[in-house]
């Protein structure tokens, strides 16, 4: 499960702009990953480190920069410098608590989003900070860990598949959110048949786990929304940004993922909606069923105890008890026993208990 | 029952525009009907390819072509490069997962909606993405499946009733629009007299399935919710759309169609309170007819307990009892006991529980 | 009570602007009464047909037409020739199914509303849409049935109480409209009323009925809401309207008018707040009394199950028993459940079940 | 418990501007109090009719006139034509049922309002209405009985502390105002302190009137909030009013007064969580406690009710029962016994239950 | 637990602007501690009483004068003539209840703000009011009680770190704010650990106080609520205003923070929904644990009551009971409870309550 809150105690009280890594410290190198690529032209390399990376970035093109692993802050201050990055975003990047946004310095974008994917293994749904920086002729993304949704991204750049060459460092931003919106969509795929599974599960009275399984989907839900909700909010200032980053050309794809995050938003709200409903549904079954167990308690208790009780009278060892004596006392007694016994019988059925 | 969502996966991290069909395949094949129609001409015939299509609309009228099936993708991109129409546009005709909405990219309108039709043979709500192109002198529709809930206004237009055929494809696409809200107020109607039929089940307390029904209905409403409710909202913003497409006589009936989803909203949010109410009930009507049998089962057990554990006493076998050998014991336990028994009766009596 | 929904099947597919009555039929004749006035003249006439109140209309004053009874949609649509009224509009009459509003179109202002009464013989609160068409000289009303709340206007007319002579037909129907809120505020009353009773009923522990007059209030709270909200809407769209119709010396009353609609729908959130908290109260009493319920049966059954035990114990007939054989068997075995009884009772005692 | 609506049947249908009385009808005279002040000067009488009271009003200075009482609605009426009072406005100062609100017609501010105070010896909180008419020179306060909070601002008038005398009737208001916020202030405490001692009735398991105590605060709060929340919008629109009744040098202490009223907002906004949040513990509370009483149940019967039936199968009278004639069959059953309770209380240890 | 709500009595109808200091009063002495810096100096002193004050003041640089405790009014009246502070600016300083808010008279900006604390040792949420003036060389911060979270900064000015000292008032201001907010996420990391302690608690079955510790952390949430939601639109009337007192550099940080609370907010949303989920999650355990005790009562009953009845029936002693005296009798009747018992069992694994 995802966490809420990831603790921010070691970073209190420095200034801003100063760079500590929030998060948890994975065990791998930081790896710079550099794509560059014009219409006829891709060439992707690893650079080693930052001064590697500025020659680099003398030759021609486009440049994706693909920072894997933001907890060495000594190399992302050194990007920053090369960049001409803000102390201040600097700081957002390696501080992977982030809500989504988007914000404009006017020399760069600055676009904070974070990654969802479902392992399918476990089970659980897996989830990264991704910092995008846009520049003229430069993307660079950080993310936390090696490993990301981004491998379609590449294919299409290698195979020079769609206009993903022809254009600049704000289409491949545009073309980075849109597969993460994709992995929205397969997050909102899993969870929608969980869903589906456990209404079935719970119809056919065979959950027993149903309880665990709902609280899990329904705190899932709620981590989940954390990440998505504000990216509507953040689609839509970038396509509002008036930037001359963003070419005119990518305006209609921004709109068109702005169109996605708001359907994400309503199948989000549509599942919190159901699993709400299964909710309640759960525990009027469970009270649904308590009814049924004190409607079989009380029958047999009803039947029973009174005729239990007539037994103990003719169980009493009184010395001057004349029913007794009689030959017709056992057989009266059993039929009287009977006769209480249909009688609230018939009564339980005419109450509609039985 | 609708689902909330359906399977994008295999369309993962494909470039912007790719044509890849979502939805439930069906088995049919694509049919292509063009209506040609002016004041005094109609013309309805099926094009087989779209290179005829293109050969029928050198004829002078308003073209209504509608497209039954969207699984064909090559198909749709043909259509597409005749008519210019953005890739991006013609890939969420594809995807049947829209939500509605309308836009608008100077050339074109496009309507995406969802039509919902109540089938009284299963008893279920089924809905279909629909989604409408208004050109100069062409409105196209496409449509997932054969069969649809335009026949009245096809009829309309072949008998030359009201205005219909005089105007142009603006206000055939409003007429289509028109038709699928009046299908909302039948598929609501249909909601509402359920939840009717079911509040009077639950006052007679015969409604055993009560339960199931109540959150069949609640999952209903919240996935007719989603289809509906941004059909104020798309409506809205084709009324203030200023595109020369729109004529202005269209404009009052556009503002008469938003009064129509603005009453299907506000209706469908008195069901959905009607339904949480008819819930509370349903759920507090179990803790009351609880209480019944638990009152009945302390009532017998409060009564039949002690005078068991006296018959009880008097049943042990102990040499040295001198009640047992009076002749007056049994008498006078029998009294005690009626005793008892009388009250308790009246003690719960006083307290109401009788 | 009311409905939320009334069908709309039979309308299904019409050209817009088809006249077709959606409601229910009422067995009586359309009536259309005019009442002619100007500041010294009144004349209260009933016409037959259109063309006799054409003849009217000749006359000098101010004409208020009544219309009771919209399923004649012949007349209807005779008299929407007569005053021009646009066939949407005239839909809109006969479709007795509106939600509140206010719409202008240049030469009318169209205003539907719902005109709510409570029957207090059949302790049901009734409705019926009213639709006001205000043009130059003259106001046409629309009721679905004859009688109304408006004798009250009638007879000021009459009486030349007030300005309501001296001013135009825009006077006319706020005045109308006034009515329709006082009675609003009635409806309010009798809600409040049967919830303070209510309230009262659960804290006297004597509400065997609450929870059905509990589900009722609810269920008419939120059909009343859906006529009442809107009128705020309608009210401030009414004001707002720069239409030539409405003089000056109106606009104060409208405003008057305005605040007291907001006024009911504050009453109105407040009676529902209240309802949800009277049906939490009923639910946690319900509770309450279970524990009581359970507690009782758990006392008795807790002291009477274990001497019931013991005496069974003395009770088998096993030969070598050499308790039962001692003098002193009986009395200690007495003592002994007399102990175990009150230890049990000063338990409950201490743990306050006492 | 104040009443979330009051009756206004007996108003019905009367032209607007009709002067009746709307409310209880204390059984007090009108009171006409008239303070005069200026800097140096500060005259306190009570006129006994209006034509007196014009002839005070010819003196120079700033009058306060506070109308005790608005039931006669002939002396209303005489003031309303004294001061040129629209009949609209002297409408809603009788009609003591208005929500709070700011209105300026230009000559006059209108302002209505509800005082709240607390009565500590009967528990419970009361209100009145109380109107001001912000003149030139004059401020006329209307309430509905004798007894009000303002006598801390008389009190500052006569001994002329603060700059109350040197500023006109705008500044009076505010002070009128504030003073009614303070004890909003004072209220909120009240139901603060009540909540908390709710709080630790209930942690306490002591609280047996909790249900109606939470119950009666629940109520309480919503026709409280009914009262404060339009302050906040009432404020607003005073502040923003451009009229040149109010002087530049109250503006800020309508600004303050503003942020008071959004702090009790605020704070009620809490008191209602708060109280949600105690009806939960209480709902879950009951809840713990029943399965508490029934675990105890069930641990008594699941025990006893096996053993019972072992003494009853050897309280047989069944001739031939080989273990009765044995001399170890009494010892073996005791112990079997005891075995059976000891096992049946280490599975119930062990499954937490004890 | 912070209280909501502090009685306010004592100021009530006091002149606006009157100084009466409302909270706990502390046994502590004011103190005025005296920060001079500019970017190369740095002189901390504490100043005995106000002229000693304004002496200091006469020197050169950026002056940061922190006030710890404001129930000294005397001395604050002091200041405030010192630094021309309006009179209901500093009634807010002293009135410790203030919602956090921002305002600017021109001549100085006013900051309202609440400082949360987690204190270890107790458990306890802490907070403080602390009030900020910004002026043009000089920062007046007021807290309640000595001791706060500034060391940071205190050490930041000290040791010249970041930009702080070539900064003035307003960066300060912003520092401190920052530094409160990082507090914020110190006290929503407490929380949200103890919310997830509890979520692992109720999976365990192990959490006998859980629903205490629900209620504590739904209240605290409550409460910290209403310090931390403000503050959004605190900063952001911060940064909108156009007071020259704000550095245009201060502007981007100032931005950060207003990121920060918008994060704060969104976990804040996120725990609330958790606690929900949870409190929900605790009530359908209570029920489920319910229906199990139920079942295992139910389960017993249902097998021993009949048994127990059959072994009653031959205990009675009526002379003439034929099955008595047979031979087979004993083990026949045996053979039939325990063909009941066995069928029994049975019919319970059926309906799966074994």
């Amino acid at each position: 499960m995802l966490h809420p809150h990831r603790k921010r105690t070691h970073k209190l009280g420095l200034p801003p702009g100063s760079l500590v890594y929030v998060g948890e410290r994975p065990n791998t190198e930081v790896t710079l990953s550099v794509i560059r690529f014009s219409e006829d032209v891709l060439e992707s390399t690893t650079a080693t480190d930052v001064p590697e990376l500025a020659r680099r970035l003398q030759q021609p093109g486009t440049f994706w920069i693909d920072i894997d692993g933001v907890h060495d802050v000594g190399l992302i201050e050194q990007i920053g410098r090369l960049f001409h990055i803000d102390p201040l975003t600097l700081e957002d990047i390696v501080t992977t608590t982030q809500r989504p946004r988007f914000s404009d310095d006017g020399d760069h974008l600055f676009i904070v989003t974070r990654e969802l994917s479902f392992d399918a293994a476990k089970r659980v749904i897996r989830h990264e900070q991704v910092s995008m920086i846009v520049g003229k002729h430069v993307l660079l993304t950080f993310q936390e860990r090696p490993g990301d949704v981004f491998d379609i991204v590449r294919s299409r750049l290698r195979q020079g598949r769609g206009q993903i060459r022809q254009r600049g460092p704000d289409y491949l931003a545009y073309a980075l959110l849109d597969v993460i919106l994709d992995h929205y969509f397969l997050v909102m795929d899993e969870v929608g048949e969980e869903t589906a599974r456990l209404e079935e599960a719970l119809l056919s009275d065979t959950a027993d786990d149903a309880q665990s399984r709902l609280n899990r989907l329904r705190r899932e839900l709620i981590l989940v929304r954390r990440a998505v909700y504000p990216v509507r909010e953040q689609l839509h200032a970038f396509l509002r940004s008036e930037s001359p980053l963003i070419h005119p050309e990518t305006r209609p794809f921004l709109k068109d993922a702005l169109e996605h995050a708001r359907q994400i938003a309503d199948t989000m709200d549509a599942l919190r909606d159901l699993l709400t409903s299964l909710t309640d549904q759960y525990t009027s079954d469970l009270s649904r069923r308590l009814n049924e167990v004190m409607k079989l308690l009380t029958i047999i208790s009803t039947i029973f105890i009174p005729l239990t009780f007539i037994a103990g009278i003719y169980g009493m060892n009184f010395r001057y008890m004349p029913e007794l004596a009689s030959p017709y006392g056992y057989p009266i007694v059993l039929l009287v026993m009977l006769g209480i016994a249909v009688s609230l019988l018939m009564l339980f059925k005419r109450r509609g208990w039985l």
